[in-house]
This record gives C-alpha cells, sequence and structure tokens, in this order.
C-alpha cells in the first residue's frame, strides 16, 4: 500500500502532476495602497483604514474576510463549497485570519510563514487539490500596516522616524481559490520548500536584508531541482524585500553565477507603491505579495502576456521578544511556479 | 489532467489510501511532567526549565529542537535526510519552532494552530506522506510553561493567584516522523479538519470552556463522515480540555445524542500530571498533546494494546491583544485516526 511514487524532483522542490488551477483570485486593500499604481486594479479599496471596526485588529480580519468572500464570489462558489481554508497573517496566534475562519465558517489549517505566508498557502493548498484531499480550496495572506507597526516595532502615536532601510506594511488581503479541476486563470505546476535561513540580521528595521539570503537560498536549490534559469521564467517575482532586499538578492545571487536582471526581476514591494509615497525601502507584509498575486500578476497569465513566473514570497520570521534577547532575524522563502495553459 | 479523485469522506474528513506510517515518535519535557505519571516514558526529561540556555524562549526552541533530533536518531534518519518539517509552537511568530528549523536547515512550513497544532501538523505530514509529495516528514508541536504564562497571562515574577479552571502549560515538545513506506509504530488512515468555533468564552483562565465546543463541532462530523461512533475506537483522545473541557465536552455531545464514556474519553491534559501536582484543571499548551502522543499514545498502538484510537488535539486561538479589546476566544480542533497493522 506504500505509495514509493514521489512527485519530488529531488531536493526540496515537489511537482504537481494534475496542475490544480487558480479558478480565481481578489485582493482587498487600503487607502494608501489604493492610491498606488495599481489601485485601479484591486476588487476593493476601503477608504479608511479602520474599515468601520473598532480597533485596526478587527479591521485587519474583516479585511481578511472580506477578501476571502469576493474570492469565493468570482469563482461562483458559496462560502459553504469550501473544503477549506489554508491562511495567516502577521497578527500574533495569526488572529485576522483566525477570526475570518470563525465568520467564513469552513475547516481551517492556520499557518505561519511572516510575509512569506500566501506562498506557503498556495503550496499546501496545490497539495491538497492536486492529491485530491480537497478541492475547491480557499488560500489567503493578510496584513495592516496600523497593527503590524505596533506588534513589531513602535505604536503609530509614538510617531517615532521610520530609518530609510524600513519597508511599510501593506494592508490588504490577497486571496486565490484552488480546484483540482475545472476553468482557471492560472496552473501551478511544481514548489520549492524553503528553509529557514539567518545570516546574523538584527536590525528590525530592514526586513529586506533578512529575507534576501532566505530568498537567494530557495531561489539556487529552486533552479537546481528543475534545471531552469531565470531566462525559463517571463518574470522572477519576489515577495516584499525592497529596495535594500532586492539589491542584496541580485548580489548574493551573482556570487553564486546566478544573473538576475532588472528586467527579469519584480518585488512586490517595488510594484504596489509609488517611490514618492515615503514608504522608504517599499511595501511590506503578507498582504503585500498576496494582493500584488491576486490583482496584478495573476490576470497577467490569464491575459496571456506571461506564460509562467516564479512567485516566491519571502518572510522574515521576526520576534520582538527574541529579538530583545540578542537573537538575529531568521528569513524564509517559499518559491511557486505559477503558469498559463492546461 | 485534473484529479477528480478526491480522497474525501464527505464534509471535512480526507481519507490517506497509502496510510502513512509514523515511523518514530520522540519527546523531551520539563522536570515538573518528567515527575508526572508519565515521567518514564519521555525520551528525555530535562532538570531545568531553562536547559542551560539564557532565556525561556531560548530554552523552549533547543527543547523543541531535541525533540526532532531525538524523533529523527529513533528513526535511524539522518537529519539531512528529512524533507520536510511541519510544526509549530504558541510563541508569537512561533519562534521556537522558526529557531529549531534555523538550526536543523531542513525546508520547513510554520503552522498555527494553538494547541491543536502537532494535530495539524500530522494531518499535513500524512497528506504529504500519502501524495508522494514528501517522505519522511517531521511533525512537531511544543510549549513552555514559562514562555506561555507571560506572553498570555501574566508574568511569573507577579506571582499571580491562578484560578481553578485555569491549566498549566506543559513544557515540552513532541515529536513524529511521518513515512510513505516501511516498518512505522502506527498509521494515519483519515483526519477530520476542525472549524474555529466560539462560543463566547472569554476568560483568558478558562482555555477548556473555549476549546470544548470545537472539540463537539469536530467530533460529531467525525462522526457523521465516517459513520463511526465512540464505541469503534479504543480510544477517544481530547488534547488539553483538561477537567472543566472535559466536562463540558461530555455534556455538549451528550445534547446531540452521542455517549461517551469516562472510560472510551483520555484527556492527554489530565494524564500528564498528578492531580496534586496543583496544575488545577490540567495541563495545556501544544507540547501537552504532542508529548502525550509521542510518550504514551503511540506506544500503546505499537505494543499491540490499541488497535484504533481518535486523536484530537484542541487549540484555544487566544490572542492577548483582541482578548483584551473585548473579543471572545475562538477554538478549534483537528481529529487523526491513528491505527495499527498495515
Amino acid at each position: 500500500m506504500s505509495n514509493s511514487n514521489l512527485h519530488r524532483l529531488g531536493g526540496s522542490t515537489v511537482i504537481f502532476p494534475h496542475r490544480p488551477g487558480i479558478a480565481a483570485s481578489a485582493a482587498v486593500v487600503g487607502p494608501k495602497e489604493g492610491k498606488g499604481p495599481l489601485g485601479t486594479m484591486f476588487d476593493l479599496v476601503v477608504a479608511d483604514p479602520m474599515y468601520g471596526q473598532t480597533s485596526y485588529e478587527e479591521a485587519e480580519h474583516a479585511i481578511f474576510r472580506e477578501a476571502c468572500r469576493r474570492c469565493c464570489q468570482k469563482a461562483g462558489i458559496a462560502l459553504d463549497g469550501v473544503q477549506m481554508l489554508l491562511g495567516g497573517d502577521l497578527l500574533n496566534q495569526i488572529m485576522a485570519a483566525s477570526l475570518a475562519a470563525r465568520e467564513l465558517a469552513v475547516p481551517f489549517l492556520g499557518l505561519y510563514g511572516a510575509c512569506s505566508t500566501m506562498a506557503e498557502s498556495l503550496i499546501l493548498g496545490a497539495i491538497l487539490a492536486d492529491g485530491g484531499y480537497a478541492s475547491p480550496v480557499l488560500c489567503a495572506a493578510g496584513s495592516h500596516f496600523c497593527t503590524a507597526e505596533r506588534q513589531y516595532r513602535f505604536p503609530l502615536e509614538y510617531g517615532g522616524q521610520r530609518s530609510m532601510a524600513a519597508q511599510w506594511t501593506v494592508t490588504g488581503t490577497g486571496a486565490c481559490l484552488i480546484k483540482s479541476d475545472g476553468a482557471a486563470m492560472a496552473h501551478i505546476g511544481c514548489a520549492t520548500i524553503g528553509r529557514v535561513v539567518d545570516m546574523g540580521v538584527s536590525d528590525a528595521s530592514n526586513m529586506g536584508a533578512a529575507m534576501a539570503p532566505a530568498a537567494c537560498d530557495t531561489l539556487l536549490r529552486h533552479f537546481a531541482d528543475t534545471g531552469t534559469r531565470p531566462e525559463d521564467y517571463d518574470a522572477i517575482v519576489t515577495g516584499d524585500l525592497g529596495r535594500v532586499g532586492s539589491d542584496l538578492l541580485t548580489e548574493l545571487l551573482k556570487e553564486n553565477g546566478v544573473t538576475l536582471t532588472k528586467e527579469k526581476h519584480i518585488d512586490c514591494g517595488l510594484e504596489i507603491f509609488n517611490p514618492a509615497d515615503d514608504v522608504h525601502a517599499g511595501g511590506s507584509g503578507c498582504g503585500c505579495s498576496a494582493s500584488v498575486l491576486a490583482a496584478r500578476l495573476l490576470p497577467r497569465v490569464h491575459q496571456g502576456e506571461w506564460k509562467k513566473f516564479l512567485f516566491m514570497a519571502t518572510g522574515a520570521l521576526i520576534s520582538p521578544t527574541i529579538n530583545q534577547q540578542g537573537e538575529t532575524i531568521p528569513g524564509i522563502a517559499h518559491a511557486v511556479v505559477i503558469e498559463g495553459g492546461k
């Protein structure tokens, strides 16, 4: 009865022989994100970061829930037809996802991968659908600037000056509905699971530097496992390395003999805001790569502009408690191959 | 290419046709747990809750890592042969698991399900192995009394009086190695994924009451999906409902026409400590059900004492931030059927 037919390309890349499809995607974001270059592409731009709730945390969960609802609506699937919700956020105890799951009332598996959560969610969702364990599966990740600042750094009221390496946590949630069959915007071909990599960065205002080594590690392993190179993809998309982390990644890859050109590389953290928006090194947060994926990247495959891209969300596993005890900030990155056709 | 052969019994129960095996399990616990009734069964009882580290958080991560190492050792698998680590803990940003993953250097998917994490980890591990996506997979969950108290309730130095409904967070980690083939202590047959259920409990010192409704919901759906009853199992094992939660679960089940006798029901929270140990309503924490599973439950199947049991870890998704804002405490429970033979 054993299953010796391993769907693995060696190393830590898993392949999905049935190429599960992303039937629909949706993104709900805050007002600042709505004023950015992708503003018109989001499904809903909320007018107020409080979104009619009594706290920023409640707003974060309401935005998470709304993105999930709209994603199902776009796929033409009733909520009670969803087999599972896989997701997470940056709040302690991933409360935005948990409270959203309470109201959506679907079976829920909570994930935490910091800003890599959307990729982690897609990978597990693809495995569930590809292996025939659940379909459709809702995958989502979200964040909120106001809750993240007070949890990870300083309360907004403190009005502290932000370092130029700091990034601006995106207020927003991106959701994708994965199905084992039927029409799809795009398909998931394979994925490389990340390892936790820590090069000793301890500055809580420089997440890009903490994540770049993990991004490099996953990318090199992905290329080795799959026998591909950057040229084989229409784009190599990183989550939220921002300006500092993107430059570091390019440099680290170069040291390892891989050239990632500016034309081939897209960082969601550099896509979502205007450079003049006072976001310093760019956007960040689970919701950054998740909402850019849902609103900007998947439609490019759906509309035939791209054939195949690598979506690699990156996470800085920062913990204020451990960080204050002198620990450095470990990073992680998971990469997912997303492609058109069937 | 679509996969229409869904391994699902209806509802939210997934079946594993290849019945992946648990090749080995290990538990590393603190001194108080070592003095409990299961003391001699754990692989390692550390003499000091600091475990030679500089903080309780660092101790928690070192215990997590040690349980993972010992589990691999017992299975005769080198760490670099492990395809994936799936796990989590109660620390914000699941830092114990993340830091352990950094040192173990294996591909890592971080999970958060509060005290239900061990079941969540087993379910995803079983899916990965059963579907041929990864094998062997290391599944682990841990907690630490001293870090949990200061994060969720009060710093230990405060010396606050504990309510009689309060539970004592277990210091310890349990780990299981799941394999798609080869010799195994026990096998995983199917699993029911939990929904987030919230009946309005807001007392952070009464986790049992917050979790019991979720346990009831999952159990009823499990029985309905699989057509089984409590009599079909050697034991129905709950994670850490404790005295208060166990009584509530029995009552809630009774209201729904299901009789769960005291002979059939085992709660890990009531197994791990002596009633005279001043732990009030019993043990709790991710590490409670994980270490009892590894040290006490799986050996009962391995030694032929039990044929089949239901392992249902329960989690109270409490967030101090949201709780202080007036939110109630949602609960979740995932159930896994663990059986002998092949």
